[in-house]
């Protein structure tokens, strides 16, 4: 396999580990916990795994373990370390016992199912080593839901011996994981489970989880590209460029990637919802903040928007939603029509308010909104080119302006969309070792019996010494939310707090930035060099644990 | 002003120099030189900086210099280094006499021509030392070509008492930079011009330039990108990404970056052209690729596509040229149609070739082809997204296949454009000294009392101490071209050369690339850490010296 020079470097790289976990492990047991809410329900629907205590590693003596089969999914969209997280589950297994053996299911938790998966060796793990990517095994999306799913599971976990299933995934991946547990442990089949928390989208996060891995490598990468693409704004003087960044259901990626570059503009999805902004609301915040830059003779500047952002204004969520329930009704008979009668179509079944904000919109988007459907008749609200439709949008209202005087200037605009750049990229030094630290927590948590936990590792801006590395049990995250028409026991996504102090921070800030051209460019991640730039965490992170020491 | 950490930590960074550089230097010319093609025709044009001598330094002991005021401009794109070179000027300059000013004219040339300019003091060039960008003084295109330019210009050179203007610019800028030293020798002004070699896209390259600064980082930057995306790929394995890159006259950086990485797919144009390739052609080579892999189950890829390919392909460009024509004869009769007319009216008015090229395009592409017009009328091939058309083509052509059974697989697509992400990059090592190195020979050809020369570094694969700098004269490059109707003086530009070692090595591996998966991610750029990763030169240049060495 031919590698670079920095694959080839950094595979030499052996990540740090928590105290508690560079030696023998013991494990001391909090009290009983509750789930986050719903209380009842989730206690009727998690009997075998509700309630369990937190527990946290200690060290202690070494003793004799006797060797034990894993299996590990990698689950959902790629984030930076999942390599490392199963290089953490292979060498606390092998340093637990020489005979014990991993395997890695193919593809996705539909490797467990349909029984694919290769043993993961040292020869086969080396190459991997602090790499981005989840190539070593794949990914997949299948949802483990069904009980047909968890038995033709267990046959190949029967075959191979194995004792437990480590799922690397998002919130929901984690809450599957619980229910798997749940039902193993019900069934008394001897099988544990055990999650760990991934997604570079930030939004898997609670008061037990400081951050999901990925997040940092993703946002650093993101934000190398931001400051690149400003002080060429900066250099050039001539552009506006609107960048939209990943992140659909929260717009933390944004938010970070704000703080360490400083944009004229940012959108929060979470405050533009909470303050029931219209699409014309946002268009003419942004066009305000053109029109001013452009009084003193700064045509120029850099707009982040977060994926997500159409979904959380109300009227359009409204309008997307009615779109949908239309054309999965009238599928059919919409199907046949020309691309103009489609329109018409849709305007003359479309309810008033709803045709109001359909109007509004730019023609093309207009068209991707009437045309994109999935196989399920859903409006495919990824496709949208947001960062396009807001700079159209604000060209229009500019024109509109430049009519009353209310701007005199000129609007030239790039787009970017930084999403697939990021998910993939080498793990910083911080994703190495919290991944690394995530995966040997995981072997201990299945050694020490336990199943329907989270691997969590807590403490993170402090030295990776100082870490402290345990497990959370599921439950305690969930409480029961509407999916598809259903109650179901879901962890709770978290969204950008808007009383937090990374948001609060970028209040303070915001003016000023839109105002001056106050760029940082930070650069690419650095895996060697001074610690200040190497080990420096994300904004996010470390104004959350700031503000929780104010407390 | 508030820096990165990555910012405050390479500000540190003291570039090296070539030993001739490291302290005093003394001048040995060599014989007199020829233009690279039509001798009388250049000669007659710079009959005062026309056969001047290569000159290259030596180290000498120390003399006393008396002071002189330099004048920079940085013209045409940003490339990474652009600050390097400047604050070699700046540092040259203070250490041979410290009375000496440097002085940055803003924006472009316009800054000279408008008499906008800064002192560029110590404390200022300290926050750019090693940084990206070009916003230290700015950028812009403004050509120097009138005499009342070159007049208006000496106004402020005479007020600022200014001894030599360095223009740091692409083949054009080198070339009207010659233009201007030609024209005050000429006039006996006593006004000497030296120019810089920069351009990312590695189309300034000829014997004497062994490569021009900021393709290093910016193809690095892309390689990175490009890596990740690849990884995405491959761990996903769901998607045939589409990723244009910048590059619109020559192929380089798409060669370099497919070295680097080693994508499915790369187009070059240069071949194509050679080739005299139609777009069904390309079209068909690419459906080839993704057949094939479809067969093995390999429904993903990636696909390199350089800016400029369409203007490559040689019925594309015919129908842009009888396009841009059109539209400019008829611009007024046809503006004031609707879209759907616009079509009718190009169709019957096209030559019955170029319509039925016209035709073949997608809807939306001929409709960007028909509508997007720059204020002369013509055709703007930069605003077509080559990489969507390209895709939506290749969809095309394999639902054709499917009904004959030549295809059977899943086709999904994503795009890229990676431009403005990486010509503002910091430098890398390589870029920091070489245009470090870069701006101390410009001042020494100033001391030394050259004009119309090209601050020139060679043997750049070895060591930064071994490197040899010196100058040469910029009609040395020179030959006729015609611009616009008219011949014209110009450097000629370097188009991938398809027997070069670059493009015999892509081609030596591109069909095993196509086949198998074997990316490789090269990462980002780092500052620090081993030599492997941080002095790495790009393969370019790497094997193109090599084959060098090999003749």
């Amino acid at each position: 396999m031919e590698t670079s020079s920095l694959q080839k470097e950094r595979a030499k790289y052996q990540p740090m580990l928590p105290k508690a976990l560079q030696s023998a492990v013991s494990i001391k047991e909090g009290n009983p916990t509750q789930s986050a809410d719903d209380h009842e329900d989730i206690k009727k629907l998690f009997p075998n795994t509700y309630g369990l205590p937190i527990v946290e590693f200690e060290p202690t003596i070494s003793k004799e373990t006797p060797n034990f089969n894993v299996g590990v999914i990698l689950s959902g969209g790629q984030a930076p370390g999942g390599h490392n997280v199963i290089s953490g589950i292979f060498d606390e297994l092998k340093k637990l016992n020489p005979n014990s053996r991993l395997y890695g299911f193919l593809m996705g938790p539909g490797g467990l199912v349909d029984h694919n998966y290769i043993e993961i060796t040292t020869e086969l793990i080396q190459n991997y080593r602090n790499t981005g990517g989840f190539d070593l095994i794949g990914s997949g999306r299948t949802k483990l839901e069904k009980i047909d799913q968890f038995e033709k599971s267990l046959e190949i976990i029967r075959q191979l011996d194995i004792k437990a299933i480590v799922i690397i995934g998002g919130d929901d991946s984690n809450t599957n994981a619980c229910v798997l547990a749940e039902y193993y442990a019900a069934k008394k089949y001897g099988v544990q489970v055990i999650g760990c928390p991934k997604t570079i989208d930030g939004d898997l996060k609670n008061d037990q989880i400081e951050t999901s891995f990925g997040f940092d490598t993703a946002t650093k990468t993101y934000s190398e590209m931001i400051g690149n693409i400003a002080r060429d704004c900066n250099s050039a003087r001539k552009y506006w460029h609107f960048i939209k960044l990943m992140g659909r259901s929260a717009s933390h990626i944004a938010l970070e990637c704000a703080l360490q570059t400083h944009p004229n503009i940012c959108l929060i999805s979470e405050e533009i919802k909470a303050k029931d902004k219209t699409l014309n609301d946002v268009v003419e915040y942004i066009a305000t903040i053109v029109a001013n830059r452009a009084k003193e003779g700064k045509n120029y500047g850099v707009v982040l928007v977060p994926e997500g952002l159409l979904e959380f204004i109300p009227a359009v969520y409204r309008l997307i939603q009615e779109l949908s329930d239309l054309l999965a009704t009238h599928g059919e008979e919409y199907k046949n029509l020309d691309d103009l009668s489609q329109k018409e179509y849709i305007t003359t079944h479309l309810s008033e308010t709803n045709r109001a904000t359909f109007e509004t919109l730019p023609l093309e988007v207009a068209h991707q909104l009437a045309l994109e459907r999935d196989p399920h008749g859903n409006v495919q609200v990824s496709l949208i080119e947001t960062e396009k439709l807001l700079s159209v949008m604000v060209e229009a209202k500019l024109k509109e302006w430049v009519k009353t005087g209310k701007y005199v200037g000129k609007f030239s605009t790039i787009h970017h969309f930084l999403g697939y750049e990021g998910r993939c990229a080498a793990p910083s030094n911080f994703d190495a070792n919290y991944c690394y630290s995530l995966g040997t927590t995981a072997v201990q948590l299945i050694a020490n019996g336990k199943t329907g936990y989270m691997a969590i590792v807590k403490n993170t801006t402090a030295p990776t010494e100082e870490w402290i590395a345990g497990g959370v049990p599921i439950t305690m995250m969930m409480n029961m939310e509407r999916r598809n028409g259903e109650m179901k026991p879901v962890i709770r996504k978290a969204l950008v707090d808007l009383q937090g102090a990374p948001f609060q921070t970028f209040v303070l800030n915001r003016e000023k930035w839109a105002k001056e051209s106050s760029y940082i460019y930070p650069g690419p991640i650095q895996y060697w060099g001074p610690k200040e730039v190497c080990d420096r965490t994300t904004k996010t992170l470390a104004l959350e644990k700031g503000s929780n020491k104010n407390e």
